[in-house]
Formats: C-alpha cells, structure tokens, sequence
C-alpha cells in the first residue's frame, strides 16, 4: 500500500490537449437548449443523418438525433481552449444568488494553506483565475437535497431535466411509439422529465446532483434508477507514468468518450495540485477518495492516520470543488474478521487502510464514529457521499458474503443518518459477483439503503480473463444497471495488469457506455431506443455514413470498415 | 446477394501453418485421458502453478488445473503437423465396428463428382490421404441419437463424458465445495457426467454430438443445457481477402483460443475444396449452410433454387463430412408478409435466400416441403440439423416479434419430426434482443422445441455501438447461456461493419468464452468455478506467472502487464 514518490513532468506555459482529444465526431454538432433563463443553457450533441433514396425515386429526409452529452465545451469549435485558463462557469451565478454562501478569504485547511504558501509549487499550480472558496454560511445548508426539500427547484434542476430529456419534443409520436416497454424493476421513469420531478427524486433521496460549490464549471448531471444511467471513469497519476498535464488530457479524454463523472484517484506527492488542474477543466463531476490522500500525509502508514488528518483532507478537498467523497465508513471494526476466510481478502485500498487503522488500534472506526462531523463539511460545500464498499468481493468466492452484506446494512444506516443532515448519498457496490448473484446484490441494496442511487464497479462475473475485464465486468454491468443500478464504474481491459492508457480508457468507457445503454433500453427510457432504431435504419439502407455517425465510437466504426470491403456474405446465416 | 468471383491464391506443397498458431500456451501441458479402451484418449490442458510462499516460511503446493481443450493436436508439441496431410482419425475404429456403414466407390452427388473431373482444380484440392466416402447401409441410421435411443452407449458418448468432467476425481472435496450454487433454470446438471447420462440426454433431444461419419478426424464434443456452454466462431473465405490456406489458418486459430465448433462460410468458386482442407483438418465439427453453395450453383439466382440442387449440395457436403447444416425450414411463405413492417426486414441470408424464392414461386418452401427428404439424407451421414432462424431479428427494433416467434413454432414442429427419424437437432436464435426480452426467447424456445439445444448468435443488445458488437452480443450471449443456451455464435468487432482478422476472431471468441464460463458459473457448473477460484488465490498472493497461465488469454495479460509495473494503487477504491 505504500506510495513511492511520483517523477512528475512540470507544466510549462505551452501545455495543451491532444488535437485527437479535441476534434469533433463527423456529422455532430454542438448545440444548446436555453432553459427559462437565459444562462440555462444544456449542450447536447446533434447528429445529421443523410437522406434516404426511395426506390420510387423519392427523397426521404432523416432527422436528426440529440444525443446526451458530457464532453462539455471541449467539444465545441467555437470554444478557445486553454487548459491554463480553465473552462467558463456555468453555475457561479446561481450559487451566488441563493445568497447562502460566503467567500472566505484564504483557504480553510491546515494543508491547503502550507501548499500555498510553498513557492517550490508554483510551477506546477494551476495559477490562472485562482480564486479563493466558498462556503456555507454559518448554519446554512448548500446541498440540492436541501433546496429540494424545501420545495425549490434550483437552476441545476431544471438543466438536469432538460439534458434528461434529450429534445424529446422534437421527437414525432411515431418515433416515440417504436419502442419496447422495457422491464424496470419497479423503477418509475417518466415519460417526459419535468424540474419538479428532479426535485422530488432528488428530496426523495432516490438521486444525487454532485455539484460542489466551488465546482462552478460543472455542468450539472443527475444520478438515479429514475434517470439514464450514468458512467463514471477512473483517472489518476502513478509514481512512474503520468504527469498532471496527462492527468487534464485524460480527464478530457474521457468525457469526450462519455463519462458522466470521473474520480481523481491520483497518488503521490503532487496530488493536490493535479486536482486543482482537473477540477478547474472539469465540466463533469469530480470525485475523490480523500483516504487516499490522507494515507500520504502519514507516508503510507495506515495505524497513523487520525481524524484530524482525515477532516483537514476532506475540508482541502471540499474548497477545491470535488463533488463527490468516497467514504469506507461502512467497514467496522466488529466486520474485519468477517473476512479472514475469504479467498481474496479485503480488495478494496480504502477498505484495507481502515480495516489496518481498526485492527491496529482496536477501535471502532473514525469514519464511522465521525459521520456526524463529515455530514457538517459536507453540507457547507454540497459535496455528496459516495459511501465505500470497503468490504466489497474481489472475487467470484468471496460474492455476497456475510463482510459484504454486513458492510451494506451499515451504508444503509449511514444513508438515514446522512439524509436526516440533507446530505446527498450515494452507495458503492461490487466488484466480483457470478450472473446469478447480481439481482440480490441490488435488491439488498435497494432496501437497505432506501433506493438511495447504487454505483457500482462492474460487477466483474468471472475471474478468469484477466486482460478483457471491461467485458467479464461490462456484462455484470449492464445487468445491475437495467435491475437499477443508477452509475456504473468503469473497468478497463489493464484491470489487475497495470494502469491504463488512452487506448484502454476509451475501450473502458465504450464498454460501459454500451452496458449503460443496453440498461436504458431495457428499463424502457423512453427515448433510448430512438438512436438504435435511426442506426437501423441507415443500417437497413446501407448509409454507412449515418452508421459510424450514430455510433458510440464514430472512429473505430469507420476505419473498421474502412479496412475491408463490407460484404453482405461476410455476416451470419 | 449475388457473389463474385473470389482471387484464389493456389496451395503449394510448401502450405504451413503461422509458428504464433501453433505455440502452445505458457505452463500450459497437453494431456490424454485414456477412457475404457484404448483408443478414447480425451485431451485436455493442464496448467501448472507455482508454489505459495506462506508467511511461516513453508511452502504451500498449488495443483495444477485442469480444462477442457478444444485445441486439438495442433497444441500437441509431441505431434508433427502437416496440413497437407491432414491430422489423424479418432474416431474410424469406432465407426466400423459399428458394421452399420458402407464405403462408397465414389462421391454420390454429381456435383461433387464434377469437382473430382476437373483437372484444372488438382493444385487446389486436398489430395493426400484421399478416400471415397462411407455412407449407412441401406435402411440403416447411424446418428448418434438413433444408438442412443437403443440404449447402445458409444464411445463417442464415453469420450463426451471423460471430456466434460475435466478430471473432477483429481479435485479435492474442499476445491469441490468452495463454490455458489447456481441458478440454471430448471437444466439438471449431474455432479459427474456419466457415460450414460450423455446417452439419456442424445436420446432425449436434449443434446447433439455433432460427428459425420465422414468427419472421423473429430473430436467428440456435446451441445446442450446440461453440459459446459460451447461456443462457435465463424470462418469463411471471401472474394477478396483470403486464400484456402489462410481458412485453415483461421480453423486453427479458432480452436486455440477456444472454439468448440467452426462453422465455414465460406463462399466463391472453390467452396468445396476448401471444406475439404478444413475438414480434414478440424478436430472440431463443422457446420455449413448448404443453402449458400447451392445458390453459387445457380449464379446467385434465388429464384432458380430447386430442389435437386439443394439436395444434390446436402449429400455432396455430408460426404465431405460436414458436421452439421443450418437449414432455414422454417422460413414459410405465410410468414414473408409478416416481415413486411420491420425496421430491418430479413437479415440471415439464409432467411432472404428463401423468402425471395417463396415470394418468386408463390410457393411454400421446399426446405419444408422436402424435410423428410432431408432428415433421410442426415441420417444416413449423421448430420446434425442446426434449424436456422431465417426470420430472427436485425435490430432492437424488430425483436421478439410475430415473424421471429411463428418460425420458432415451425422450428418446435421440426425439431419433433427430426426426432421420429431419429436425426439430431439444435435450433438457432437471435440476433438483436434487447436485456429484458432475451428470456422470453430462451422460455420460447425451450417450450417450443421440447429442450432441444439452443444455439445464437449473440443476442446483441443494443444496436448503437458498431465496433464494438462483440461486447454488445457478450452481453446477450451471456445471460441466454445463463437461461439456458447450450451453444454461443460468437460476433466480432467487425461485425455490420467488415471481415474480421485474425486479432477479430481471437478478440471475439475469448469475449464469448467469457460469456460462456459466466453462464456455467451462474448456473453452478460443479468444475466451473475451480478455475476462478485457483486464478483468485493466484491474485491474492501475487503470483504473477500462474495469473497469466489460467487466463483465457494468457498472452495477452502477460503483455498488458508489462507494458507498466502494476501497482495496487491503480486500483479503483
């Protein structure tokens, strides 16, 4: 578990993305839909579709399809990217109307203030448009759960219902009418999603808008069973291969490929200024496992770690604008030997640093005896929970086992806790788990912790084939997701090889975009179908065009057939 | 759907196969398994591990791992491979002490005899070892289903039943018991596989040993629920790409990575010499489409299909030794205008072969007019029906739908006339089908067809991804084998989009490997989890080496390790 030293690369003045990472998919164009004021502004992608030559000789015109989109302005030609600058706020003025917050004068944090204040950084800072963070007033609360159950649609919510929606009032009847029904596990998605519904999901619990106040640039997204199913991507720097300026290009790299979050797992001895270099390009989400970090300031020696270590990283962390925590708070002391008999142990890295902290010290957890104290810095910076599932399965023997069950009640406890604070929570889960065991996984889940939203890695379904675990797991993936798993975290085909490059990531993410959609299909959301029915048809027609256009990997669709002649001989009987 | 001419490159006597072809697997042994006679020798591929370094500083031994082995003696080091001259027959002793066979003078069919006159194909054909085929005695039905209703066990059965229990006596009642249950649906996997359980399930329609008496080079395998899922890769030369060695090539390299059949579609002038090179060198069987070649021999002209061509085709490839035929017989002329309002209309060739034919002669199929005859052709070969799914869907859009479920009904109605002739059958399936509706297709199809095997083509479950289309189809593929699916049709990243390359086929059959050992995981296949659970321990205790050797693709995670030095960190928390 000890982390060496990374050999960082400093950031000159000229550092810029890859132009690869920055061209536009063919045939897609950026727009935005203006909600009810003028700075609700939702991007989406439009894909133009060629015309149909009838065989009457008539001209049929297809319309264009409106996609979800989360590459943010990286995307659109009419955007100058800088990644020195960073990109426009888009919520800075609706966290400063709410008047319930404040900005501080200098950062809060014992460790924000000493980087600060060492000039041997100033290199590697993200310098450009520094500001100083916001905070809750005293005693106020700045979560969206708070808004929501006081009944006020806020204008993330309203975006939300917008981006959900997809223009589907551009969309004619007939298009909306072919589709299945799907099979939502007692799932309840509208048909159209309204502001107010975002409200009351997110009152409800049942979803989560991470959106840190000082994470203004984010462009706000929903997580929930009533929503699209989202997907989230790992990135983070390692001692020996990357730098900050790869840690922005991947970021960037990987909603341009549709995350919909992504976690900064970095380690080392930079990670604090990696995390300002993301957050501040980040349009999406950003979340964090602040054990991680904290676990460097004690060099690596788990028994070391405190609370006063640990709330100092989360207060860091929380006035750079990371908008969601993963938490291990569920693994008590009483659950660690629950593990000792398993083939694999605890897999999870934050799972083993507070099994290590409890076991050294023979106590109840921090975490766990500190919740009430995290809820306090949550709620002043809207950060939510992604609580841990330290005790997850990290193999097909150890699938739901008593830890896991154990640590999942837990979570479930820590849910109505958090809730009772306004406190936004998610919940993580698997990991290894065989076909059969998938739906008692989110079944459980779904009872314990009151349909709060599941987000999970995987799950990975068997063990045997290291170097496609974006397929063992994209499978398990896309069943939890249509038995109601609300985000899905990606796993990439270097899983428990070695750490991912671009090619991995996109493979990675591709994947799980397609088990996300595969999810959405089957619930029955009620515009998902409309994209494969337009590929169906141009597939039908023989538009290839129109074919790598609607795809999810436009590129990869096109210098496929490109390689060889399509033949018609060439498909199955 | 008409085909051109094909650039055949001619075979030199110096025809080899690529050395990467023929490595075997890293710690990886070729074993025989010596049943009640000497000559059932069932080869299997042990995989050695290295020792456990425990922290008391004893050494704990890792048994080697045993699994089943499609491979052949290709990874056999102690066989010397010629393509030219074929490998060696397992099963003609088995065959003539059967006394129920005759060998021919010559071919039967007259085209088969046309291609042996032809002077200009000498340096094309498969010409070593050359023999007349052998055919039942006159009254006589030599499938293995028609013993097995006798209640003779062959040693075919035998071989099945040494081969599907992978060695279990060598497991440990501890390795036994460290797995889950399963849920399979209502399959009736025994712990062991008996001789006589094969024969119960062959005679019962529940499983097929697809083994053409003209086919002795094979080595038994078994297709139903209650066995290990199987998969099938798809090879076949085109027009423009690849040479009759390059198919061999492919036939080899299918095996290696795992394919338990290979089905040729290959398409072109010289169709018949290159079945012949496949199948004098396959130790799996093989399926065609017949209908394929028959409308070579009317120049691509559906219409002109009769009867006596298509006839003329059967015997010619069932004394080739094809394995088994996919045979579009439930493609009725009423059911042609129920595709009329689908988005993707007739997509299997096949099914658009006999449509076109139906709708030109206002006429039912003679598929299904003339199956009798066909069932009289099949038994006198033992070929194996695999009833095609001319009707299955092309898209999300068109799944489950009046066309596909009233061939299935036709294919249920076959399947129970095949059997009163005591010919062997398993039906084909989708296609597209979106998550929640793949079940009703198994259901179906299970009702329908009284248990007889199923075997499909992935389902794939979302249309959007095309690149991709063997994790889209993985998907699918994995939860119909979980259902109950006995043999998976893999799909390539080419699919919809070009002719896959050697690195699409390997991607492509590991991706439905994978879906297959989650699918007899999930089902509680009693040998299926050993290997997860010797790959887990492996994990756990860092045993790099013995990762890599119990993968399904040991090359590939051996590269992705060392392209970076792993490191835990790299971990998602």
């Amino acid at each position: 578990m000890s982390v060496s030293s990374p050999a960082i690369i400093p950031l000159s003045e000229s550092v810029q993305l890859d132009a690869t990472t920055l061209t536009p998919f063919p045939h897609s164009r950026k727009i935005y839909v203006e909600g009810s004021r003028p700075d609700i502004r939702v991007p989406m992608r439009e894909i133009s579709l060629s015309d149909t030559q009838l065989s009457t000789g008539e001209i049929e015109h297809n319309p264009a399809v409106t996609v979800y989109d989360s590459s943010g302005v990286y995307s659109d030609p009419a955007v100058k990217i800088d990644v020195r600058q960073g990109i426009s706020d888009v919520r800075s003025n609706w966290i400063i109307e709410r008047g319930d917050t404040e900005v501080l004068s200098t950062v809060s944090s014992r460790y924000g203030k000493e980087r600060l204040d060492d000039s041997r950084l100033q290199s590697l800072r993200f310098a450009h448009q520094m500001r100083t963070p916001r905070r809750a007033k005293m005693g106020r609360n700045v979560s969206q759960l708070h808004y929501a159950r006081q009944g006020i649609i806020t204008p993330e919510m309203e975006y939300i219902a917008i981006r959900e929606n997809q223009r589907i009032e551009t969309l004619s009847v007939a298009d909306l009418a072919n589709r299945h029904q799907g099979e939502s596990f007692g799932a309840s998605i509208p048909h159209v999603i309204t502001p107010e519904f975002v409200r009351a999901e997110v009152a409800r619990g049942r979803a989560i808008i991470p959106a840190n106040i000082n994470h203004p640039e984010v462009e706000p997204m929903i997580i929930g069973r009533n929503f699209l199913v989202k997907v989230n991507a790992n990135i983070g720097n390692s001692a020996t291969t990357s730098s900050i300026a790869e840690e922005v290009e991947k970021m960037v790299w990987s909603i341009r490929w549709g995350a919909d979050t992504v976690m900064d797992l970095s380690t080392g001895k930079h990670i604090h200024e990696t995390r300002e270099w993301i957050l501040r390009n980040s349009p999406v989400p950003i979340g964090t496992v602040p054990i991680y970090q904290a676990l460097e300031k004690v060099e690596g020696k788990a028994e070391e770690l405190t609370w006063e270590i640990f709330r100092d990283t989360l207060i860091e962390q929380a006035e750079q604008g990371v908008d969601y925590f993963t938490i291990h708070a569920g693994v008590r002391l009483a659950y660690v030997p629950l593990t000792a008999k398993r083939t694999t142990g605890i897999v999870s890295r934050g799972g083993a640093i507070m099994a290590k902290w409890c076991l050294a010290h023979h106590q109840e957890s921090f975490l766990y005896t500190h919740f009430g104290d995290i809820c306090e810095i949550m709620q002043a910076y809207d950060v939510s929970f992604s609580l841990g599932d330290g005790l997850r399965p990290g193999s097909i023997a150890d699938a739901n086992d008593a830890a896991q069950f154990a640590e999942l009640e837990t979570l479930g406890e820590l849910t109505k806790q958090a809730w009772q604070q306004d406190i936004q929570v998610m919940i993580e889960g698997p990991g290894h788990v065989p076909l059969h065991l998938i739906k008692e996984n989110m079944d459980k889940q779904l009872k314990e912790c009151d349909e709060a939203p599941f987000y999970t890695l995987g799950p990975l379904t068997t063990d045997i084939a290291p170097g496609y675990d974006h397929i063992t797991s994209g499978i398990g993936a896309a069943m939890i997701g249509w038995y109601g798993c609300a985000m899905l975290c990606y796993v990439t085909p270097k899983e428990h090889l070695g750490l991912p490059n671009k090619h991995d990531v996109r493979e990675g993410i591709v994947t799980y975009k397609i088990a996300a959609h595969a999810a959405d299909l089957a619930k029955g959301h009620p515009t998902a179908q409309v994209r494969d029915n337009a590929m169906s048809k141009a597939r039908f027609e023989f538009r290839w065009q129109d074919q790598f256009s609607l795809g999810l990997d436009p590129l990869k669709a096109q210098e496929f057939h490109d390689e060889t002649l399509p033949k018609e001989s060439a498909k199955v009987a």
